[in-house]
């Protein structure tokens, strides 16, 4: 298997995703294929002592930056890493792909050159996210603004496919968010989504509200990518307030700081818990070939695991499985 | 003045509900008229030991349950608590309606029976939420599933002037949700509210994402009522997952539990912020009269701050202020 890299996209990129390829390379035994500035790619992987050949690269004069337009940007950045990452993978010269960079423009030129799979509508970014109890997959986490009734099914379909693929849950619930749980609550969009769902042959559990999400009530949580977005992003911060305000809490005086010693491992607990960088990468769901989009500030482990994932999802044959299954129901 | 009360709405109604009344009684000074089963309401007061004057009864035969289609539980429960105490604000036989009941009923038949401001397009539910720093009014929570541009912009005004009267905040943030800060992400119904809000005189600092909104970077959250339903009970669900962990850790082993007393203070502190329901009722905005919707599982307390915010809000001329304003921009 060659694993294909955008070594220039995230926050801590190329070092943290050399690291993290290195860390990679040594304890999966797959090839992985850097794409990004030879030289500096080379120098930080002489810095990190890497002499093995299981790491190539492949010259990218350009970067995506995050502030650069998504569409605009995969057409005229010609020579950017990510996009001669994504020419790589269309053209079978790897198995599949995974970045840190610009997430609208992965997505985008995801769609553009790797293409969908043949029946799927939409692409969607599927974040597994942390709960109570366990993990579930976010789809859509905001690859489409607006969401048809047809997009949120398709959405559900691949979203259940990959928890039962990849992370091996059986039978996995499939929540749809909605306001409340009557049945003509809600957009139309939402009320259409839910009479197509109960006719498929995957484990629908009906709406979902806000509330239940972070328990862990379903294994898959569907929605349309603004709404996705939003509970992405705002759990996130949620995380980041709390950890503050325990921080502030613990670090108080020495006997809030001997209390802290005293209940460490809980707390470390939690603060995994609330941050959902932990959980790896987010997968695309309905590419031709796989693509796995890592946390913009992934540091080398949280890239290895992307990577990880992502051999994962050649290996389970996740985009077969979806292709025979999308056009079935 | 004259505070009309929904005694029956509610999870703990009547009990907590008058308790809370006869603590407002004795506060605030006002008239309170309770209004519901007159029995069962005279049973409590007597129970409660309360002999003054300041509390009146309006008997009420029917209940509308939390589970009773709104639109038809106003229409043809014309004799429920809800109903008759909407009638009497609509009458002019009080100043202002605080319910804990069912509130799509409470919105619905505020909208019929109390009817809009004129020029308001759409009540708005307006809950007050706790945040890092302070607190914000996310509007719209849940009134209106689908939002306009033109709905959107004046959410932000009504929130704008709510913040400014009723919490004395000087010129307050409005933000409006979106996926990104680019000005063209989005809906197109928040792109051209983002326009919109650009040419009006309040305090607006353009698009917020979800990260941003848990650490109080704004006064008033704008958004569509699906958005902002999810993002309400999202919170509430990840609070109480967060205290049941922190309970967990606490509570494990005489270790924790000594460092638990050590870090007492801080830990309810931060219960606080993470239980919207301590922050008294949320406002409808725009209709002609105030009306507020206390949490449907509000303590004594919790609703005693709800009625004070009611009288806030007949004080401070709320009504009127939006009235004047809303068909200026």
């Amino acid at each position: 298997m060659n694993i294909i890299v955008d070594a220039m996209g995230g926050d801590n990129a190329p070092e943290e995703i050399v690291k993290g390829c290195i860390m990679a390379a040594n304890d999966f035994g797959e090839i992985i294929t850097l794409v990004g500035k030879k030289d500096i790619i080379s120098e930080h992987l002489k810095k990190a002592g890497y002499n093995g050949d299981r790491i190539k690269i492949q010259n990218a004069e350009e970067v995506i930056s995050g502030d650069d337009e998504p569409t605009t940007a995969i057409r005229q950045k010609k020579d950017s890493s990510l996009r001669v990452g994504l020419d790589m993978l269309h053209k079978g010269q790897g198995d599949v792909m995974v970045s840190a960079g610009n997430t609208g423009a992965l997505i985008t030129g995801a769609t553009l050159i790797v293409k969908r799979i043949k029946g799927v509508r939409r692409v969607a970014l599927a974040p597994l996210m942390p709960a109570e109890t366990g993990c579930f997959l976010l789809v859509d986490g905001g690859a489409n603004v607006e969401s048809s009734a047809a997009f949120l099914k398709q959405f559900a379909i691949m979203g259940s496919i990959y928890m039962e693929k990849i992370m091996h849950i059986k039978n996995p619930r499939v929540g749809l968010v909605n306001i409340g749980s009557e049945e003509e609550k809600g957009t139309e969009d939402v009320t259409e989504a839910n009479r197509l769902l109960k006719e498929i042959p995957i484990n629908y559990t009906g709406y979902i509200e806000g509330r239940e999400i972070p328990c862990g009530a379903v294994d898959v949580v569907v929605c349309d990518g603004f709404t996705g977005n939003v509970i992405l992003k705002f759990m996130e911060g949620m995380g980041i307030v709390i950890k503050r305000m325990l921080k502030g809490i613990f670090f108080k005086n020495l006997k809030t700081k001997i209390a802290a010693l005293m209940v460490k491992g809980g707390i470390n607990e939690l603060g995994k818990t609330l941050d959902y960088t932990e959980y790896g990468g987010a997968p695309l769901l309905g590419c031709t070939k796989p693509v796995v989009k890592a946390h913009g500030s992934s540091n080398a482990k949280a890239f290895y695991h992307a990577i990880r994932q992502s051999i994962d999802m050649v290996n389970n044959n996740l985009v077969d499985t979806i292709s025979e299954n999308i056009n079935k129901y």
